[in-house]
């Protein structure tokens, strides 16, 4: 066979947990040799491809990819890139000439919903051109939203993170309550949806005197004058308050709260929603106040894990590499789930082209009728997902990641100038 | 023995092993039934005592003991409190009236510098009276910055959290190098000095590659120039450029660099370095730019304690114990390092009039010469104070901690109008 080497590349933002299914794609491509030949890694996602930097993966040796399969970020370099549609084809020829130069047969594209996008349109692309390559999507975010699979491996382990990170924030402001009252604000990720919010409400376990005593959304408007009201109300009664906002928090009028960035293709790159939050409340009922943002610490938290997640994040990966060899070009590998309590879940093929680029948003279920928090129901989906741990080998007190060697394969092809 | 009650007392900011030391003192403090009598805790402080709201320990039996001594956060409850100067000793009348009512013959102080300050002046208090009391301190702070012990209980634990939310970050970003540069800045706590922000260079463990890049200290005067040029020559090279900022970094002229809020009685809440610096980076060189401001998280972060500094809050609480019971008033319980490595260390007893209200700045030992970052020899003192794991019982994904019943003791006094 002319093309059974294999290509993975990470897409978009890392997760926790993107190295495990990429770990996971290369034990079990390797599996098949020799129906599946090299297994290769795009250096910096699709940007490597392109740049035909490619990594041979023949140098992680068992030790490297137990170990790769427990490291956070991602190792081969990730990056956000949209196929463009309007350059006259020029990169779908450039990728398929690159696919053809490494005698390509197989692309596992690790994403979010654009990611499912090129997945489609490389799978069409292929068909059109009668080309053996079979691209199929394996889901990966920390926000939860893609349409088609049950939950996004990334979105556990950060919601654990989130969770703890609430609960234990929460024991600490209790013990400081003062005359003034005081309140704490978690700024989280999450974009256009709600679901890592969503997540912290099970530090409260259903207790509404427990934090977070508010959850901001962005599926719901943010009415200042019913979330001041309410601040004010938990203060008075417990003597501070504590909220988690997330990042893509809007106003009525459909607004962003804040938004901090855009770059010169359209990325909103958003934030300060938590500091707004604060400040506001500082202002308008004279609490004090702090803030606490994670940022990437929420979506690189290897050292608590979600055991669910992680073990998630490899099937994907698996069961990706089965159908690509299967002929299932354009499908996404989706986690299905078959029983909430006790959890049960299994992996199942989707097509890629009624999904992409869609984003899946909390269901109306799942937000409390005040708009103020979540349901119960919000609870016991995200429950099953933040569970199990995972024990980090540690060395000096920190958790023992190290360096890859990522060695590249020789160029064959004249440089990208795109 | 008419006063031969106990009561300890959390002061200040909490930690996530305060409450390892208040279980310590409970548990020693019982084993010298009926030497020692009851054993209280102030409800908040000693803005507790001087309401008489007074928590009887008795109602926390071995397994809430357990669960306490895991437990971040302050279970009593905290306040920031300065003994007055200037009340004509309203305040010191009230106290010891509140010790005599209860009689209160050894009171445990759980603070940092200031609460030092009022060890000593409770013991000079209690000699000039002729009262049996016996006042002995027990330090905790994150910041480290207690004069007279090696290191600070509470420390460890954030700074464990803080190097490891470094190093994964660091991960993080590294995934994500674009042709733009990026930058990624993270906002520890420390007040006046640099001891949280010299741990996180923990995680690149002496490699000039690794995050992170530059660690700004308040000891330093910020000089933007030389810092500007330091990011843009790692960004050159790597691609990104990941920053420590200390909350309290100052220019040359001493001026903070950012001033959150400052209360009625002058203390001043810190924040808003970390956003500064990115926002700086992102002006003048033009970077993509993330910050992380983690605020209470570290200083809560039970899912990851370091066992040192949990196994010397425990220490330091029941050492503060015979200090008390053998007339050691005036005291506090300190940790003496005898050994870098294996590290050895064992707890003394010394004088809180010459340390109170001091800080301990990072020695000039631990600055690198070009003020943007530490040496090795700061690695080393840290590295030990982080090393051990202490693994959580966890339910449904999350730390296992629950409320504790705090029953109070019946009030003997009038009501305290101050």
């Amino acid at each position: 066979m002319t093309h059974s080497n294999l290509l993975y590349a990470h897409s978009g933002g890392v997760t926790a947990v993107i190295n495990a299914t990429a770990a996971a794609v290369i034990e079990t491509a390797r599996s098949y040799a020799p129906r599946i030949g090299k297994v290769l890694a795009a250096h910096r996602g699709i940007g490597g491809v392109l740049a035909e930097d490619l990594i041979d993966t023949d140098a992680l040796d068992e030790t490297a990819l137990e170990r790769l399969a427990r490291t956070p970020g991602g190792a081969f370099g990730s990056c956000r890139f949209d196929l463009p549609r309007d350059d006259g084809g020029a990169v779908m020829d450039r990728l398929f000439a690159v696919f053809d130069a490494h005698r390509i047969g197989y692309l596992l594209y690790n994403g979010g919903n654009g990611s499912m996008d090129a997945v489609a349109r490389l799978h069409d692309e292929a068909l059109r051109r009668g080309h053996p390559l079979q691209c199929v999507g394996v889901p990966k975010t920390v926000d939860n939203d893609i349409v088609g699979t049950d939950c996004c491996p990334g979105f556990g382990s950060a919601a654990k993170y989130l969770a703890t990170s609430m609960l234990e924030a929460g024991l600490d402001i209790a013990s400081m309550v003062g005359r003034k009252g005081s309140v704490f604000v978690l700024e989280v990720m999450g974009r256009n949806t709600g679901w890592l919010a969503a997540a912290t409400a099970l530090a409260a376990d259903g207790d509404p005197e427990r934090a977070p005593h508010v959850v901001l959304l962005p599926e719901v408007g943010f009415d200042e004058a019913r979330f001041l009201q309410r601040v004010r109300e938990t203060t008075e009664r417990l003597g501070y308050c504590t909220v988690t906002v997330s990042e893509g928090i809007r106003r009525a009028d459909g607004s962003l709260l804040m938004e901090k960035s855009r770059d010169p293709r359209g990325y909103v790159q958003l934030g300060g929603a938590g500091s707004a939050i604060a400040r506001l409340l500082h202002e308008q009922l004279g609490y004090k106040h702090h803030w606490a943002i994670p940022d990437y610490l929420q979506r690189a938290s290897g050292h608590w894990l979600s055991a669910t997640d992680r073990e998630q994040a490899m099937a994907v990966g698996r069961a990706a590499v089965e159908y690509a060899l299967a002929g299932g070009g354009g499908q996404m590998s989706a986690i299905r789930r078959l029983q909430d309590a006790p959890y049960r879940w299994d992996v199942v093929a989707v097509d890629t082209r009624p999904i992409a680029n869609l984003e899946r948003a909390l269901p109306s279920a799942f937000l409390s009728a005040d708009g103020l928090h979540v349901t119960q129901a919000a609870c016991d989906y995200i429950r099953p997902l933040i569970e199990g741990e995972f024990t980090q080998p540690v060395r000096g007190g920190l958790p023992d990641y190290r360096a890859f060697e990522l060695p590249r394969l020789a160029r064959l092809l004249p440089a990208w100038a795109g």
